[in-house]
């Protein structure tokens, strides 16, 4: 079955597949909101109706969260489990948004069209590149070029907590030759990588709680303890002077990067500065004694990712609150075992409380890293597809996000995945005024083409 | 014109106070809240409307913020001016409340009747003592038994923007012999207090900016600054070990207390274990090598009265956020200048901030602290009345909150202010479920009749 016109196809079809995902990005399913629960279930639902006009075996599969969509298609070549995720983050703060986030459009910027809307990039867009590729193969030569088996899941922006039990009751229906996971990024606008290492993920909302009620600082300003001060002080302990986090044991585990591979990415030329001075940074931060491209892709972190305690409103209000949160989370690389972390970690946070203090910590996620096994020989061909389709060829690369999903993949199905995605670092997953390039969309779509063509050689 | 009759009216007439007050405290006058600005002018009108079917000449006036409430009335005796407050805090965290707190209501409590509302006691419930002491006069004897001038205040929660330019537009209508606050609080249930210290309060906000967006945790974190760290790493440098202020010349100005203020205080018996357990903590706080009493009446703090960044709504999200906010203030004793602190409380933050970080301010009230002048006569005559009412004779007392209308009611005016309140220490002033109790309410009435009449003679 010759590719090049399903690659015709797919430039022919452009526009439609735009309306396509333009419809998919109206459904506001943000996992992480209970209110937003019914809206999951609809993008569930809008994902097997479009999957079954393929011809597909299309199901909506409940589970205690929300559901997955399982579908399966028949072909020649070997079997390919295909995994994205429907769900999208959280849009405050909504008023640094230019457009309602769920009103998707396709825009005219500087650097050519984009489709700007919540989840456009993170993981609605990556995830239609390859539905596309596969409508273009079944329009043009009436069937798929391989055995293939879609895999979407709707609570990947809330930790998972599904998807291991999913995994898990349906082994024998969901293993695969391999996995193909879709929601990465470019390694840079001419360069398409394919990820083989990706940081684990622990979170940990921590609540420091003091006097019984909020108190007038008048009244009680000075004898009182003030939670917000002593949640500052366990958030400023957490890194030293030079950047490192110092959680004790935290480095446990931690490798240092083989001289072939930090050979592989000096060679990427990575320019830091163009890298932060894209989001109006100059000078990295953390870890004093090592590259950027390191501190993304191979070094572990802490960060604080939300903090609220008192009054946050307009105007003041001079009130000592009964408790502060903040919610932080660990990037993790190599063997850091996130439960020793989060024992650790919840031990330092009780040593420092001052007396009338308590913490209480909620988990969210506990991920460790994890490193693909680029042996496959699935690995070489899709680089090869790849380089094919983009200006320079693809690389393999790092990836400071974490996508837990191939670790799963790996322990409960024995399964390898490659993890190809087309997102660029602009894309501001996550924030106000998510995109995804048109050129992403359109060469993402031919890309999956390709690489179908591959696997099934 | 005899005292006891008016006692008399006003114990048969405390239900209709009551449900006065609770039609007061109805309306929602948040004054630091924008929406509420047409709340905050219905409660002058209500108190335009009672303060006018006393007798009195009774006005709305307008400012540039919410409008001042005066009235006046003549009489045979001194001229007094008394000054409250119709304005409340914000209300929330609103779900701690366990009722409506703008449905205000008479509560069975195991210490006795209580009006749950917010505002019940600071300051629509005290400020209402005074009104209904007016009433019960001029029911019984056809007038009142001094001169006397009603000032009522709609931004006492917000900073007063407009306090300072009214009093001195208004100064000969305003001027008087002596004025009465009541906006503080009894020393304990039994001993009623008129307050000769006041704290002064300085606020700041800080907002610490660092990205122009706010980036994914998973693609950024380690390289990139996080603003909500170097907050927290600025809040935790505000104190050091032993819970002094490390604001260069924080205590410039802050006198140690003469011996025999000391002694006075001391024999007040003031249990700081009690004053701790009731809000439920037990280890003052503080500078270690002062007492309670101190911290709150006679030593100056530095609280942060809320912070917020990031993600704080329910679940989790990777974000690094583009910026973090702190509000601060310093409750402030003797001479320390105000805008000195400002001034080196920011340029400690300038200096503290790491590269590709930027600071702005926004400063909320700056009041230096007050100290009364009790060789006025009026105050020993109001001491023997109180005296006369309560149970354990009135007390000279300091106090920790910043009530700085006295201190300008003596720039502006040259005129002294006694400080007389019936609020209890567990009114949960500025937190959910403010109440007064009855007790206050009810004896702050009978207290008012007595110094009226103690002030005429």
């Amino acid at each position: 079955m010759p590719l090049d016109p399903v690659l015709t196809r797919i430039d022919c079809d452009l526009p439609e597949a735009v309306n396509r995902l333009i419809a998919l990005l109206r459904i506001p399913s943000i996992s992480t909101d209970p209110a937003h629960a019914a809206d999951c279930d609809s993008a569930a639902d809008w994902l097997v109706a479009d999957l079954a006009s393929l011809g597909f075996a299309a199901e909506k599969r409940p589970t205690p969260g929300h559901p997955m969509v399982v579908a399966h298609v028949d072909g020649p070549g070997p079997h390919l489990l295909f995994y994205g995720h429907y769900d999208v983050q959280p849009v405050d703060p909504l008023d640094l948004w230019h457009r309602d986030p769920f009103d998707p459009a396709l825009e005219d910027t500087d650097k050519g069209q984009v489709i700007r809307a919540r989840g456009a990039s993170d993981d609605k867009g990556q995830l239609m590149t390859f539905i596309e590729a596969c409508r273009a193969w079944k329009a043009e030569h009436g069937t798929l070029p391989c055995k293939i088996t879609v895999f979407l899941e709707g609570e990947e922006e809330s930790g998972s907590p599904s998807l291991v039990p999913f995994l898990e009751d349906n082994a024998e229906e969901l293993k695969a030759d391999i996995a193909l996971i879709c929601d990465t990024g470019l390694f840079d606008a001419r360069t398409p990588g394919i990820v083989t290492m990706l940081r684990g993920l622990l979170g940990e909302e921590l609540t420091i709680r003091a006097a019984d009620m909020d108190l007038h600082s008048g009244m009680y300003g000075g004898p009182s303890i003030n939670p917000i001060r002593v949640l500052a002080r366990i958030v400023a302990a957490l890194h030293d002077d030079a950047g490192r986090v110092t959680v004790p044991g935290f480095y446990d585990g931690v490798p240092e990067l083989p001289d072939e591979v930090a050979r592989q990415w000096q060679g990427l030329g990575f320019d830091a500065g163009a890298f932060l001075g894209a989001v109006g940074l100059s000078t990295p931060a953390g870890e004093a004694d090592r590259t950027a491209l390191e501190m993304i892709w191979s070094r572990p972190t802490c960060e604080v990712n939300g903090i609220t305690g008192g009054y946050t409103g307009a105007g003041f209000k001079t009130v000592l609150p009964a408790e502060a949160r903040a919610k932080i989370s660990f990037r993790l690389v190599g063997d850091q075992d996130p439960l020793a972390i989060r024992e650790n970690f919840r031990k330092m946070v009780q040593d420092m409380l001052p007396p009338d203090c308590t913490a209480s910590f909620e988990g969210h996620g506990a991920s460790p890293a994890s490193r693909m096994d680029i042996s496959h020989p699935a690995f070489e061909k899709a680089r090869a597809a790849l380089s094919e389709e983009w200006p320079k060829p693809a690389a393999y690369v790092g990836c400071g996000g974490s996508i837990p999903v191939a670790g799963y993949f790996k322990t409960a199905l024995g399964m390898d995945s490659m993890l190809i995605g087309f997102a660029k670092d602009d894309d501001a997953i996550h924030s106000p005024n998510e995109k995804y390039d048109l050129d992403s969309f359109h060469k993402g779509i031919r890309s999956w083409a390709r690489i179908l063509a591959a696997l099934s050689a």
